[in-house]
């Protein structure tokens, strides 16, 4: 069994804004020249040219057939994540992407789990609307950002939806989103998602680790993109402060809070994985690929199966972990 | 031979300020209750309390003695690499701070090699200042911020100081400095140190292999602090951007760029070490300690020691690598 925990879906079609903010950047689809491709349109730019890939059932299990993934963890594509919106507009959008990834999974549940959304603008509205994700939508947790308007995730100002995730055994995936400092990187556009990611993921993760909220709710199941990004580089020196600079400083050893979130593989790199294990644990990495982006990690089964690592590690990896992080 | 290539000074004193600005961060030094200790501060407030460490000569030598270091490459402390003065207050305290290092180094030239400071902020006069550090001064390179008010030191804005460093035979030692993403730190002021820190140390390492300088000064010998940060997870995708977004985005091989450029050992932990080295190969590290400060790792030697290295490497890491960098 093969689950891939992270790839991302985009609808074919957005509604149209009907709410009352006249600066909005609600997104729209635009046309292609491309066959099967749409444009997300976005304050009337080009967010990103998608292809059918991003919604269309279909062509996802054939994919999934040749490059050997079981299930696919379904989430939205972050820019859709709608924190900069009023949370009237955010919930608008919370449903019909909720609904959206709800349909893809009913439409195949053997093969799909969901990961929805909600508006962390308002985490006590987000509580409300997790409580019905799983009886409404048959999702089984939801995708946040690293930060929600600059604020990173682990701020106790988000405790509604640490308790509501408990409460409703709902999973977490933390994606990088909007990172810090992409005026501190040089070339095109595209070095921001190559350098800025990995930061912003460690920043996030960092701020888990010192922000309190996982030693008050310890049966969190909470999973990081990108394998982290530089976090598990950053972790040895949060140990060194905890351990020379004061106790004060984190509710538990840094290295422990670390080693109880889960992390994705998509880290393109055989040894950074070894490194990965050696630092978080084999139980506390998933396979994931980043489908369908650009960026994506084609075969990441295959780089898995390359580690050398021993048959029982290997299906934590492929499966036993994510399945462990999804409750399912 | 053990030379620890990342400590740092702080001066006994500092001139009076006489330049014209009134709103001037001039550092200034006060009193503490404890013997041997002062105050740096900066704007009427505490910056660090410091220990003789940081500028005596002879209890510099102890403590090499008793922690097995040969030698120290000092550097200034980065708060007082003073970018964000005018150009001509800048240049008083380069001078007080060239002159400080050069006065320690020649009063043991056996034990201690010196890297100085510029005025980064205007790069031509950088480099004018750079064309007599070592005539004057007798400093072997320059110690420079991550970023110069905001902008990454790999921006071919400062083409003019990696041309004087080749012209004039000058190392260039990168450590974190105002780091970008405080904003999403939770904790007291002491977690940005250990979280934004190794962001801002991947950002500029990104920022010199997505920047073209690396390419066009190929003799160039720049070091960077805190084992580079996160950049070796960053690095992996940025290998997967160059193969599957585009050549366009760096002008080598990201991995052979970052190969090119020196990482001290300061990560605090065996398994990083060991990744480090095989990301970025044996000989590009250098033993670094952060000495005086409250972070430093004492024996950093013991920890070399303890990596099951062959006697070459281990030699490499020690010494060879650092003398290579500096050309010593």
């Amino acid at each position: 069994m093969i689950i891939d925990v992270h790839t991302h879906v985009v609808p074919e079609n957005f509604p149209e804004y009907t709410g009352s903010n006249a600066a909005t950047r609600w997104p729209s689809m635009g046309c292609c020249d491309q066959p099967h491709h749409k444009s997300v349109l976005i304050a009337g730019k080009t967010f990103r040219e998608v292809s059918h890939h991003s919604w269309d059932v279909s062509q996802r299990l054939l994919d999934m057939q040749v490059e050997s993934v079981d299930r696919q963890v379904l989430s939205p594509m972050p820019e859709l994540l709608s924190y900069w919106f009023d949370v009237d507009d955010a919930l608008r959008m919370c449903e019909h992407m909720n609904q959206t990834i709800a349909s893809m999974v009913a439409s195949s549940p053997a093969h799909f789990y969901g990961l929805g959304m909600v508006p962390m603008q308002d985490p006590e509205r987000a509580a409300k609307e997790m409580s019905r994700l799983r009886a409404d939508y048959g999702l089984v947790g939801i995708e946040v950002g690293t930060n929600i308007n600059g604020r990173p995730i682990g701020d106790p100002f988000f405790e509604p939806i640490f308790a509501a995730a408990v409460e409703h055994d709902l999973s977490i995936f933390i994606h990088a989103l909007h990172p810090a400092g992409v005026e501190r990187v040089l070339g095109p556009p595209a070095m921001s998602a190559l350098v800025a990611f990995p930061n912003e993921t460690a920043f996030a993760a960092a701020s888990l680790v010192s922000g309190g909220m996982l030693s008050k709710y310890p049966q969190l199941r909470v999973g990081l993109s990108h394998g982290g990004g530089g976090f598990a580089l950053m972790l040895p020196r949060m140990m060194h402060g905890w351990e020379t600079m004061g106790r004060h400083l984190f509710t538990e050893s840094p290295a422990e809070l670390a080693r109880r979130l889960y992390y994705d593989t998509l880290v393109y790199d055989n040894e950074a994985l070894h490194y990965l294990i050696k630092t978080f644990g084999v139980e506390q990495l998933m396979l994931g690929s980043d489908y369908p982006f650009v960026i994506r990690e084609r075969l990441p089964n295959k780089r898995l199966q390359s580690l050398g690592l021993s048959e029982h590690d290997l299906a934590r990896l492929q499966s036993i972990n994510a399945q462990r992080f999804l409750a399912c």
